[in-house]
């Protein structure tokens, strides 16, 4: 007899397939529930899988307990759900009083309320990072770009303002140039805030993306993420690199992010925890 | 002999004219400077002026000095200016180096430069909100239009969020709605980070701009600034309503502010010292 299982909670983008291929490579089976709007179903039609609405707890409890899951991971985006939307079961009813307050909080408070309830109903949540291992981002240059001295000052600005927002549960990401920050992410997400940066940016060498976890972020539920599209749209808005929190970040298809980056001569840098803390002590 | 005149350094807008009445209205008279491709000239000709352009510092420096000056204001916007645009005359060069690196900083940085360079001069650098003391905005409901229990703990996060952020010399605003920031502001002014959140903004009752000095800003270079139109883009956005900084924010035609949030149904909300330290506290 096999092992249970892992349930994967799948939102969009190609992660859940990856966490899937990823399990299997070390043995292991995975059933996966897709959220309705938001998976790509073609993705994920190679394995064993049930699409569900977001809001349908009781369907998607049962069908992880049907399936024998014991272990889950959430993992691929879910826009923040439109309360008049949701039209929950009776089961999701339940679960949303018991989210109560967090459901109106920011990101933060809402994933973390939705992975202790997980664990009140027994599941073990388990992270997508410790399945993607290769794809979470090594400290340093991954390509053959390495920033220089302003561009590193500028990531440590980067560090120091995603903090300070990160303690109050916004935003995962910001553009400094030249010290200077042009944009900082809240909701709209960071390829809307790259994209308004092309009417931002100021003469000179180019800005840098950068993207930390917040303090206290549940990684379990929402990680930051990089893919080749990042790359492209930071290149579009005259960017000269994207730094990352290694270990902390998915970088989707990490060959193809490098191959991106050094054909876009742009340079795609590992944060490690010592200029974590550099960041943090300056200013 | 009459007392010199108060050189005014003119950015865009109807402010500078504004300052240049109030000062007359004292028995005071004004030399006005203004900015090339900032100033609005129509609404400056009334008094004796001249326009330079914003690098032509010896060409300002000596306009005031003719004219007599001693005491000096600033006020209006002045886009920060592109470093390859400047074009600076000799007298604008020397100045460049002496600020030096803060060309390159945050705006704070950059106008507390220029304010020190002034003061070095010999010039007493006053700040408009000294003769503006109509429009610097009082505590509480301006119109007929109070904010809620929810739009007030909103403005709260909204001061929490601007503080942690404006230590950074970063933004002086962002929107909340429901607990949720919607959106921080960076460089692109309060006008984009408004339009952006017509696709941010979730259902239930709309959100508040809240705008706030940052920690240690030189309210005598520039100060937060709403006008009429600041009420029409917050209505086009569906939020409920805008709260400043009282006695630190200037009100452009502070009737017409308020006849407009009337009209469109907007509170418009001066946050006293009390609410400032709470919403400081809070989290």
């Amino acid at each position: 007899m096999s092992a249970a299982p892992i349930g994967i909670l799948a939102g969009g983008g190609p992660l859940p397939a990856q966490v899937a291929e990823a399990i299997e490579a070390t043995g292991g089976s995975v059933f996966i529930v897709g959220f309705q709007d938001f998976v790509d179903v073609a993705r994920i039609a190679h394995w064993p899988h049930r699409v569900v609405r977001l809001a349908a707890a009781g369907e998607l409890l049962t069908a992880l307990r049907t399936a024998g899951c014991r272990d889950i991971v959430l993992i691929g985006p879910v826009k923040r759900p439109a309360l008049r939307d949701l039209r929950p079961d009776a089961e999701g009813a339940r679960i949303m009083a018991r989210i109560g307050r967090a459901l109106f909080s920011g990101d933060d408070g809402l994933l973390g309320a939705l992975v202790r309830v997980l664990g009140e109903e027994g599941f073990r949540i388990r992270g997508a990072h410790e399945f993607l291992t290769r794809s979470t981002g090594q400290v340093g240059a991954l390509g053959q770009i390495a920033p220089d001295d302003q561009a590193r000052q500028d990531i440590a600005r980067g560090i120091r303002v995603i903090r300070a927002l990160g303690a109050l549960d916004v935003g995962q990401g910001c553009v400094v140039q030249d010290n200077l920050v042009l944009a900082v992410e809240a909701l709209e997400g960071t390829d809307a805030m790259l994209s308004r940066c092309t009417t931002l940016k100021q003469p000179g060498p180019g800005g840098v993306l950068v993207k930390t976890l917040k303090p206290g972020q549940e990684r379990r539920a929402d990680m930051p993420t990089i893919g080749p599209s990042t790359l492209d749209n930071a290149a579009a808005t005259g960017l000269r690199g994207v730094a990352f929190e290694a270990g902390a970040t998915l970088l989707t298809d990490p060959e193809a992010c490098v191959a991106r980056a050094n054909a876009l001569g742009l340079f795609l840098y590992g944060i490690g925890p010592d200029m974590m803390r550099a960041g943090l002590q300056g200013e």
